[in-house]
């Protein structure tokens, strides 16, 4: 692709610096931003960089916050027994959006890997055992992907956790509601039949 | 969604108000803004910028441009006998890409939809007028789409441009190479058949 202008080029190619965005999407967007108001281009900017120089880490649970602590840690209303460990903040937003959960997080920021060189003392664990050490919390729910990466983290984090006296449990996991069973993966299906529930007619 | 950062909401609002960015997208950019270094963003940030309020129109073709010319006019190795006729930046940058052209072009800035409420006033037709009275244009391609605002467009030009004493062309149409006649659709291989040309073996 040849670009008129060097300031068209830079910014398609900033555009498609981005995961997911190819040079064609970049000069559609760019294109797009031309045809707008100049504010328009100016407040996306500023949106920008607002964010990436004002957020910060919760201090306590790691969760991308505009203060000290994240709007679900100052939540007096949530239930602060119970902490959700999660590999990172999609899932925490993934798991918020069920509406089903109303105690705090625990965002580990990766899972140990050795192949990719992490390992526990690159993720936030410690101040995890810090948190279970305050007496405050009942129960540590691990809602981590059952990857063997995950299963090692899961491992690792009760080995830790259970010592201090703290309850670990892991999310169900199962063929997924409205699934069909024919579609479901072999070790799915399989671990669902060997970890069946009692039938409670509803 | 729940953001658990007004900061992170405003920017995914950013992201997301560009056309074919919904919402899980724009959280995957801001992510990924957020894990790469601040001088990414503010880069990133700063070519926008810059773009909008750099980018100007050539004072002859209505390309975008740096300057007061594109570097398709101010390129003294084409042929400026040619002009090339398009509705947008982007039909001028596809052309630009085949390689095939090494005349000059006029931007339109779109085509004659009454129903649009876009007339010839709202088009720059009078700088194309202008340009072709200079006396150095020899043939002025219409490269525009075959609709029925396409077509209009064409006529309006030739009655415009032809008393001038400037030949009119369009660009060739027909089954693309390459294309099956099966999957043409009926007007371009009906015009093809109507259209032919002699055969000449290579």
């Amino acid at each position: 692709m040849t670009f008129s202008s060097k300031l068209i080029e830079k910014a398609v190619e900033a555009f498609a610096s981005l995961p997911g965005i190819g040079r064609k999407t970049a000069l559609r967007l760019v294109l797009h931003l031309l045809k707008q108001d100049k504010n328009t281009t100016e407040q996306f900017a500023a949106a920008l960089v607002a964010m990436r120089e004002g957020i910060r880490e919760c201090r306590l649970c790691h969760n991308l916050a505009d203060g000290e602590i994240c709007h679900i840690c100052a939540d007096t209303r949530r239930d602060r027994s119970l902490v959700c460990v999660v590999e990172n903040i999609r899932d925490l937003m993934a798991i918020e959006d069920t509406g089903q959960y109303r105690g705090l997080y625990h965002v580990l920021g990766g899972i140990i890997s050795p192949i990719d060189g992490i390992g526990p003392g690159d993720l936030n664990i410690d101040s995890l055992s810090a948190r279970a050490q305050d007496g405050e919390i009942r129960e540590v729910i691990m809602a981590i992907s059952p990857t063997i990466e995950g299963e090692t983290t899961i491992y690792y984090l009760s080995k830790k956790l259970q010592p201090l006296g703290v309850q670990v449990s892991a999310i169900a996991r199962g063929v997924s509601f409205g699934g069909d069973l024919e579609y479901a993966d072999e070790l799915t299906l399989g671990r669902s039949i060997v970890a069946r529930v009692p039938y409670a007619a509803r």
